[in-house]
């Protein structure tokens, strides 16, 4: 059972609610946006479903309301930005800024960050590029469910990356993967329907294929994109050892089975390496490398040769990456965002212990 | 059948070669070096076994043994390198060092490369990087033997993408992928042996699974890493997709179903909106994020704890991305490298020819 909400009353009370947990106003609100992006964009799995969660890391101290980001270091082309503990969903913005900035001094801006939380979807960070005519890149570690080739440990979260790269007349290129098969979100909803997972997306505790979505909780793990060894589960492997390394090795945070739990009540991993949860953030200006017209032309040409090609007995079309969120956008803002029943009562329960009100029928 | 060759023979056999067609001295060196690191590596599809493809596509005038290989655009941090249609083992270690250079001035180095031709090993060029304490990126796309999730048109490369991060005392992590299920130098070892291939590696002209590892020559394609959509094709394709923008919209070479083809028989695709082949190169200065030493101090503690990750049944060990290459070498530098006989006998043909001799027992 849904219920439709329209995007303003969303945001407005998500906005409210991270004030009343003590986040400035202009914390809140860039808090509130980045979060209600994901439900804007189809990514239900990580919106206003995981709001209750983070003010559960707010309760526990992990999540600190009013933090002071700062940069610790930098040159003309990098920094690290040291996140306070404070929502990811405020540090990324801050820090994506931060590379956009030194990409209009020097052509491109890299930045990783430490001592962070969840950011939510990693797109809403990179398209923050966009409106400069940049490419924006980001990804982020995440709490390990993940197990590398070969192993039966988890030691590798979903660690998404986003790329988007701007186009001209066509909506711009938007990539936005979690390195493994399938995104916990996924499992999570077959977990929810007791529906079998297809075989390539989990393992049992002992390393053999399942397609059990329910395995993870007895020590199974989500497995790198690819699957298995055969059909290039250690490419999978690499890429999120690649996003682990870039957000957390280069930043000081935490890495591999390191990384904090989103879960307020899952203990911290002992003796942690860094602090907090990492990103890594990108800006190239396009004209750094080529007139952003003749770029534009280009992307464009590129985007129609892959959008008109043949497709395979039963698909309508191929897709370019972002298609699918940018439709479920237009949609959604305009027909409101359906929300499950399960999650509008946790959505109340939270209204009325902070005393926030949530108008449903307003859609 | 197999022939053992000594490496130091193999590339002074390789460097007179690329002499004989008008390289310099300097260029046929750095070619050679680029090549046979393919073969050093254990990357037999990609090494010596192409140099008479790179010959015909010299004798074919696509490529230009003497370029003057030039920064066409800049900034700080980036780059556009037009490569004059030189051999793509010549233009990609002018990129990269152009890349390691940027990088020691404002942290951070990125070239996009137009006009070039095949690479050899992405792992060569980004692990330049290395010795400067510095992270190499490298990618370039190729000419399209990929179908997009949905597509029965091939519009992409094999295009990978190679990361070589530094360590302290354990080897570097060198990630090496091409974003594909499984690399075309895989698909010949199987057509050349008439066996099946896994399926999730190719489709037929229709777009239906098929495990004929020949159903390219009929117009089928090789399949973005995760096979089919339900286990994350969209994502590898996504991936492809990405180098190729990098490579050659960003540097004005061309892209999807217009890359030039390696084979020299095979007509160039019309109404081509670039120029040759495009790579993209990155290098990132460790200590303009961190000291050095904090960073490989980490890295060596990722490194080891993923390496002793327990294993699932019948695996003996988890593998750092690299390791495997990083053995072939140590062992191939002591014992020689086996070559095919059929790629004896194609390199003795190409010594005949340009009176060039290959000793092949001082292994």
């Amino acid at each position: 059972m849904e219920q439709i909400i329209s995007y303003k009353t969303l945001l407005a009370f998500t906005e409210n609610i991270f004030k009343k947990i003590g986040c400035s106003e202009q914390d809140a609100a860039t808090a509130a946006e980045a979060l209600v992006a994901a439900d804007l964009r189809g990514i239900d799995s990580h919106g206003v479903a995981r709001l209750s969660g983070y003010v559960r890391l707010w309760e526990a101290k992990r999540v600190n309301a009013s933090p002071v980001i700062k940069i610790i270091h930098e040159t003309p082309s990098t920094a690290v930005v040291d996140g306070d503990s404070g929502l990811g969903l405020v540090v990324a913005p801050f820090a994506m800024q931060v590379a956009i900035n030194k990409a209009k001094q020097v052509g491109t801006g890299w930045v990783s960050a430490s001592n962070s939380n969840h950011f939510g979807i990693a797109a809403h960070h990179a398209m923050m590029a966009l409106e400069h005519d940049m490419i924006g890149i980001t990804m982020t570690n995440a709490s390990a469910l993940v197990a590398p080739t070969f192993s039966i440990e988890r030691l590798l979260g979903t660690n998404p990356v986003c790329v988007a790269i701007p186009a001209g007349n066509e909506p711009a290129f938007v990539a936005d993967l979690a390195t493994t098969t399938a995104a916990n979100g996924k499992l999570e909803i077959l977990q929810r329907k007791n529906l079998h997972a297809p075989t390539g997306w989990i393992q049992d505790k002992d390393g053999h294929a399942s397609t059990n979505p329910h395995e993870l909780k007895g020590g199974g793990a989500l497995l790198p994109l690819g699957g298995d060894r055969e059909h290039g589960s250690h490419k999978g492997y690499a890429l999120g050892a690649i996003v682990d390394i870039f957000s957390a090795v280069l930043s000081g945070a935490n890495y591999g089975p390191w990384v904090p739990p989103f879960p307020a009540y899952v203990p911290m991993p002992e003796n942690q390496p860094g602090k907090g949860i990492g990103h890594f953030f990108g800006a190239m200006r396009i004209d750094a490398f080529r007139p952003a017209n003749d770029f534009k032309l280009h992307m464009d040409q590129w985007i129609q040769r892959f959008r008109s090609a043949k497709t395979m007995p039963g698909e309508p079309r191929v897709l370019i990456p972002g298609d699918p969120e940018r439709e479920a956008q237009a949609d959604r803002l305009q027909n409101g965002i359906p929300l499950l029943h399960a999650v509008t009562e946790n959505l109340k329960e939270l209204g009325e212990r902070f005393e926030v009100e949530l108008k449903m029928a307003d859609g």
